[in-house]
C-alpha cells in the first residue's frame, strides 16, 4: 500500500535564498515533486513547457477557473499564474510529497481549500543579512531593496499563521529543518493508527 | 540569548521497546534531559536516589501536591508516583529539552496543565511483533502477554489525541523519526518569529 504524500508550501521574502535552499532540498530525491505553476505569460527563450512553467493561453486559463482546477491563482501585471490541481493530486497519489513555492496570499487560498496543507516561512537570519543578499543580487536600485526590507518584515510578522519557521542562516542548516519538518509530518497519528490496528 | 527547551511526553504499551528507543535518543546528547519521577516507593538494592527516582517520604510527597509541585501524579499498589516540576523546568530553563516517559493518564494530566506540551505515542510494527517481543521478555504468563497485547490496542487507538505516531520497527528508524520532531517542534513560528523581528 502507497502512503499518500503530503503537500507542504514554502514562502519566504525576496532574497531569502528560498530556490538555493529547494534545490539542495530536492537535490537526488526523487520522492518531492516540485509544483510547476501554470501561466499565461509568454516564454522566454530559455523557458521550456511543463518545467519552468505549464504556458495555458488565457481562455484555457479561464477555463480551469471555472472548473476549479486551481489550488491557487492570482493575475500580477495582466498575465495569470496559478497552482493546478491535477499535478500535484496525481504526485500525491503515487506517494510523492509536494512542494509549492508560493506566496502568503496564494498560501490563504490553498489552506481555504485544504487546512491540511504544511505551511512553511523561510526567514533570513538577520535583516542586514537580508540586505546584504538583495544587494549581492545585483538587480534591485537601493530605494527597491528598502522597499523589499520593509515588505520583508511585514511578511515575517505575518507568518504567525504558518506551521514551521525555518531561518536561512546556511543552506544546509535550512535543508536539514525542512528534511525534518517532512519527516515528523509523516508522524502524525491520522495516517499511521490506521495502519497499524488493521495489521495482525 | 538562551532559547528555552520544550517538554516531550513519550508514551507507549508495555513490550514496545521505548527504553530501548530512549536510551538510543539519549545517548551522548546533553541538550536533553530525562525527567525523574519522584516516588513513596523503599529503593531497590540497585536502584540510586535522583538516578533511578527521587525517593521522598509520603509526608513531603503529599505537601509537594498541597503545592502543585507535580506536573502528574498517580497513585499505584499503595506508593505514589509522580513528575516534580522543578527539575523539568530548571533544565527547560538552562535550554535542554525534557523527555517525560509517562502512561497516557498521566499525559492528560500533564497537557491540562501545560497544553503545549508535545506528545509522542510509540507503537509496535504489528500485533504479532509485540507479541513476540513480550514472550521474548520472558517476565509474563502467556495470559498476561494476551492482557497486555489487548491493553496495547486500546491504547494505540487512544494514541489519536497524541500530536506524534512513531512506529518501532528498528530502533534506528524510531530514534531518527524522534530527532526529526524534536527539530521540528524548534521550527515553530511562536519561538523565533520574536528573535529575527528584534534582531538589526
Amino acid at each position: 500500500m502507497i502512503t499518500k504524500g503530503k503537500t507542504f508550501i514554502i514562502s519566504g521574502p525576496s532574497g531569502v535564498g528560498k530556490s538555493t535552499v529547494l534545490h539542495a532540498l530536492l537535490e537526488g530525491r526523487d520522492n518531492l515533486y516540485f509544483s510547476v505553476s501554470a501561466t499565461t505569460r509568454t516564454p522566454r527563450p530559455n523557458e521550456v513547457d511543463g518545467v519552468h512553467y505549464h504556458f495555458i493561453d488565457v481562455h484555457h486559463f479561464q477555463e480551469l477557473i471555472g472548473k476549479d482546477e486551481f489550488l491557487e491563482y492570482a493575475e500580477y501585471v495582466g498575465n495569470f499564474y496559478g497552482t493546478p490541481k491535477k499535478y500535484v493530486d496525481d504526485a500525491m497519489e503515487s506517494g510523492k510529497d509536494v512542494i509549492l513555492d508560493i506566496e502568503i496570499q496564494g498560501a490563504v487560498q490553498v489552506c481555504s481549500k485544504r487546512p491540511e496543507t504544511v505551511r512553511i516561512f523561510i526567514a533570513p537570519p538577520s535583516w542586514k543579512e537580508l540586505e546584504r543578499r538583495l544587494t549581492a543580487r545585483g538587480t534591485d536600485t537601493p530605494e527597491k531593496i528598502q522597499e523589499r526590507l520593509i515588505r520583508a518584515k511585514v511578511e515575517c510578522q505575518t507568518a504567525n499563521s504558518y506551521d514551521y519557521f525555518v531561518i536561512n542562516d546556511t543552506v544546509e542548516e535550512a535543508v536539514a529543518e525542512l528534511n525534518a519538518i517532512l519527516c515528523a509530518e509523516h508522524c502524525r497519528p491520522s495516517e499511521r493508527i490506521s495502519q497499524i490496528l488493521n495489521r495482525e
